[in-house]
C-alpha cells in the first residue's frame, strides 16, 4: 500500500475531502503515484487517516470524476495515466487591475460623445427605479426574442410619426447595437449573393460584412450620396446605406435618388439597409422621412439606435424587417435571444409612453442645433478662408476640409500637441487611406464655449505661421 | 403660375411651412403638379397666402433638400420628376399591440428556467439604485470596450478560485450572450479553417457556426464526451465542447479526454471552445475546474455566462482570450463596441464584491440539488422501471429515456394534454431527426412540490394503460 502521509488540516476552511483529493491529485501528476498503482481501499484509508468512510468516499468520487482514478469493478480505484506534455503546470498569474489611459485632451470632438448635461437623468433614475420595483416576475420569466412587446408597440407609433416609417409592432426586433443587428439580420438574408455599401461609410459596418465571408463591393458617393449608377453595375442584391445623414460626409439623400435606389431594390429582387442612425437631427426645416415610408415593396430593412440620441450606455438599437425576413425570422424559432437588459427596455417604455422622450428629442434638437451654430461660426471667424466645412444641414459632426497642406494624419497630430482631438475620415474609406485633407469634428460632448475654445487651438495649430 | 389654394389652417398645431410644404409634396407626387413646372417666387406666394417670405423660405427649403423641387440659379424652383412606379403610395398600416402566447401548460419543464424565490432581488435592487445614484458621469462617457475594468478583475477572482481559470483581466471580453461573442471569436480565428462541434450540442451554437459560412464537422459522443478519435480525422482547427456538463447529455469530461484534446489542439495549432455555461452547478463533491486552468499553451477559449446562475434577463456573458486572440482583438481598436448595460457591468462588480455573488450561488447550489433529487426520486417511484436518467451529476436538466415505444413527438405531445411541457432532444442533433425515446426535463423554475405533481401526471400521460 502507498505511504499515505496527506497532512489534513483541521484548522482551516477547507473539507477534508477535499484536502485528500489534492493530495491524491497532485501526487498523481507530479507521477509520485505512477499510472496502475492501486489506491487504498475506503476502510483502510479512513482508518489510516482517522476520518469516517463517507470523507473518503467523496475525495475518491471527485478523483474519479475529474480522471485521475480510474475504477475496475471488484477490484478498487487505480491511479490513471496522466503523464502527457501539456500537463506542465503553469505559473499562477496574478490578478491585476485593468488600467485605463487617459489622454492629455482638453478638448474631445468625438462624434461619439452627448451633451449630458441636458439628459433627464433624474427621470431616467426614477423610471429604471421604479420598473426594477414594479416588474419583479419579469425579471425571472422568459423573454420575448423581439423585445418587450409594450416597447415595441411605443417604439412603432413613434417612428411612424417622427420617422414616417410604417410598419407593425411585430416587425421590429430590438438588438444590443447596429453591429449586432446587423449579423442577425446577414443570417436572414443568407450570404449567397453580393452586398453593397457607401464608400467612404460606417467603419464598424464594413468589418461586419467583411467579416462575415460576403463578398462586398463599395459603392463611391457623389453629391447626393451612393451612386446607383455604379452600385447598378455590381452584382450586390442587398446595399447598406444612411441616407438621412450620409456618414461621414452628412449628405442627405434627395427623393429622385431615393426613387432610384427604391427602384434597383425591386428590379433586382434586393434589400436595402437603411441605417437611420442620427435622423432625429436636422437643423434646417423639419426632418426628412425615412426611406422605409416610401418603399411599398417591402424591400426596405429601417436600422434605428437609441445611442445617440438617448445613453449610449445602455446599448439599445433596433430593425424593422419587411414581411418575408420576418418570415425567415420566425421560422427559425428560438435560435436567437434578445440581446438588450429587460430592464432598459421597460424603462425605455414608459420613457416614451410619458412623453419624456418626446420632450428630450426637441430639446436637445435646439441644443445641438446651437452648438453646431457655434461650431460653424468659429470656424467661420477664425479659418473660415482656409477650411470648407462639408455635411452641416444635420447630424452631430461635420467634415472639415483643412487647406494648410498638412493631410489627415498630421492634422490630427498638431492638433494634438495643443490638446485637441480631431478624428480621422480616411478610416472610412474602404481603400486604404487615399490622401485627405480633412478631418471629422464631433460637437455633441462639448459646450459652446468650449467649442470656440477648441477652435482657437486647432487654428494655431494648423495656420500658426500665417498669425 | 399654378392655382395655389393650400387650405392653411391657423387652428392646428402644424407650422404654417410644414403645410405648404406638405402642399406642394403632394401635388408632386399626385402629378397635380407635372415634372419641370417653375414654382411660384418667394414674393409671389407670400403675397397669394398672406404669409411671412420666411415660411415660404422654409417650405421651399424642405422641398429642395427631399428632393420634390429642383433649384435653377437665377430661374427659381422647378417641380422635380418624381413619377416612378414605386410611388404607389402605401396604405397607411395601423400600429396594433403585439400579443404574447399563453399556453395552456401547468408544468414546465424548461431548461432555461431559474428558480426566482432565493434570487436575492432586494439586494439586487438597492445596489442597482446605488449604481444609478452613485455614477453619473458614466452613464455619458465612453464604455470600455471590454467591459468595465472592476468588474473584469473581480470576475477574474472568482474564476481562478472557483473555476480554476488562470487569466488576468486583460483578457476578459464580456458580450450580450453566447451567440454575441461566439460572433466575435469566429472575427478574430478567421473563418478560413475548419471548426467542429459535439453532436449533440448546443443548437444555438450549430446556428451561429453554420451561419458565418464556416465549414463544421460533428463530432459524436461516447461516454466521455466528444470523441478525439473523431475529431482526429477531419481538418478542424477549432473546436466547441461543453466538459463540464456536456449540453445536453451531461456527462462530465474526464482528465484523460481533457488531455487528449489539449494535445490535439497543441499539434493542430488549433483552438478549444470550452463553453462553462452551468460549470457552477455539480451535486456530486465540488465542481470540476475548468479545461482552461489545465491548458499551458494557450489553447482554450473560456466562455462563461450570468445567464444561469444570476438572472437571465440581464443578459451577460464573456469570454477569456489567450494572448495570441487577445493581440488581434486589440489591433482592431474599436471596432467591436460591447453590448452588455453598463449599469448593470456595475451592479454586477458590487454584487460580486460585496460577497452576494458567492452567498447566492451556495444558495441555489443547494436548492437545485434538492430539486434534483426530488426529481430524480418522483421519476424512480412513479416510472422508474420504464425510463432511464442521463446526466444527473450536475447541471439544471436531465435528459430521460422513456421506454413506451413512443417517439419524441408522441412523448411531447402526449405530456401537453396533460398540461406538462417537456422538450425534445433532437434539437440539439446537427442531423436531421435522429429517432429518439428521449426528452429533456429543466427543473430550475419548478417547486420540489411541482415536480412531483408533474412527474405524477407524466406517468399518467406516457404509462396510463398500464395502472
Amino acid at each position: 500500500m502507498i505511504e499515505i502521509i496527506p497532512n489534513l488540516r483541521h484548522d482551516i476552511n477547507k473539507p477534508l475531502y477535499i484536502q485528500i483529493y489534492e493530495y491524491f491529485k497532485e501526487e498523481i501528476l507530479n507521477r509520485k503515484i505512477t499510472a496502475g498503482t492501486r489506491l487504498p481501499s475506503h476502510r483502510k484509508l479512513a482508518e489510516h487517516l482517522q476520518v469516517s468512510r463517507n470523507t473518503i468516499e467523496l475525495a475518491y468520487q471527485q478523483l474519479l470524476t475529474e480522471g485521475y482514478a480510474e475504477s475496475k469493478p471488484k477490484k478498487g480505484l487505480y491511479a490513471a495515466d496522466v503523464s502527457y506534455d501539456v500537463m506542465k503546470r503553469k505559473q499562477e498569474s496574478f490578478c491585476i487591475t485593468a488600467k485605463q489611459k487617459i489622454p492629455a485632451i482638453s478638448y474631445d470632438f468625438s462624434q461619439g460623445h452627448v451633451d449630458a448635461s441636458v439628459f433627464p437623468l433624474t427621470i431616467w433614475k426614477r423610471i429604471t427605479t421604479d420598473c426594477l420595483y414594479t416588474n419583479e416576475e419579469r425579471w425571472f420569466t422568459a423573454e420575448d426574442p423581439q423585445g418587450e412587446p409594450e416597447l415595441r408597440s411605443e417604439l412603432c407609433q413613434y417612428l411612424y410619426h417622427s420617422r414616417g416609417v410604417v410598419c407593425s409592432p411585430d416587425q421590429i426586433v430590438f438588438g444590443a447595437g447596429t453591429q449586432y443587428l446587423l449579423w442577425l439580420l446577414i443570417q436572414l438574408i443568407g450570404t449567397d449573393d453580393e452586398y453593397a455599401m457607401e464608400n467612404p461609410g460606417f467603419h464598424r459596418v464594413r468589418a461586419m460584412l467583411q467579416s462575415s465571408s460576403l463578398s462586398v463591393s463599395y459603392i463611391d458617393l457623389d453629391e447626393q450620396g451612393i451612386h446607383v449608377a455604379s452600385l447598378q453595375k455590381t452584382n450586390a442584391k442587398t446595399v447598406y446605406i444612411t441616407p438621412s445623414h450620409q456618414f461621414p460626409y452628412g449628405m442627405i439623400m434627395p427623393l429622385a435618388r431615393r426613387l432610384e435606389l427604391l427602384q434597383w431594390a425591386n428590379e433586382r429582387n434586393g434589400y436595402i439597409i437603411e441605417d437611420d442612425y442620427d435622423g432625429e437631427f436636422r437643423y434646417v426645416g423639419k426632418p426628412i422621412p425615412a426611406l422605409q415610408g416610401l418603399d411599398t415593396n417591402e424591400r426596405v430593412i429601417y436600422f434605428g439606435t437609441f445611442s445617440k440620441a438617448f445613453l449610449p450606455s445602455v446599448r439599445m438599437s433596433y430593425m424593422i424587417l419587411p414581411p418575408a425576413l420576418l418570415k425567415i425570422y420566425k421560422e427559425r424559432g428560438t435560435i436567437y435571444k434578445q440581446t438588450v437588459s429587460k430592464l432598459h427596455q421597460l424603462t425605455m417604455y414608459h420613457f416614451m409612453k410619458d412623453g419624456h422622450w418626446h420632450r428630450h428629442l426637441s430639446r436637445i434638437r435646439t441644443l445641438y442645433k446651437k452648438k453646431q451654430k457655434a461650431l460653424i461660426a468659429a470656424i467661420e471667424r477664425y479659418m473660415g478662408n482656409h477650411t470648407e466645412i462639408i455635411g452641416s444641414q444635420s447630424g452631430l459632426h461635420i467634415v472639415l476640409d483643412v487647406k494648410n497642406g498638412m493631410a489627415e494624419e498630421q492634422l490630427i497630430h498638431t492638433a494634438a500637441q495643443y490638446k485637441v482631438k480631431v478624428y480621422p475620415v480616411s478610416l472610412y474609406y474602404a481603400d486604404s487611406s487615399p490622401f485627405l485633407s480633412r478631418i471629422l469634428i464631433g460637437f455633441g460632448g462639448l459646450t459652446e464655449q468650449e467649442i470656440e475654445e477648441a477652435i482657437l487651438l486647432l487654428n494655431k495649430a494648423w495656420f500658426a505661421s500665417e498669425e
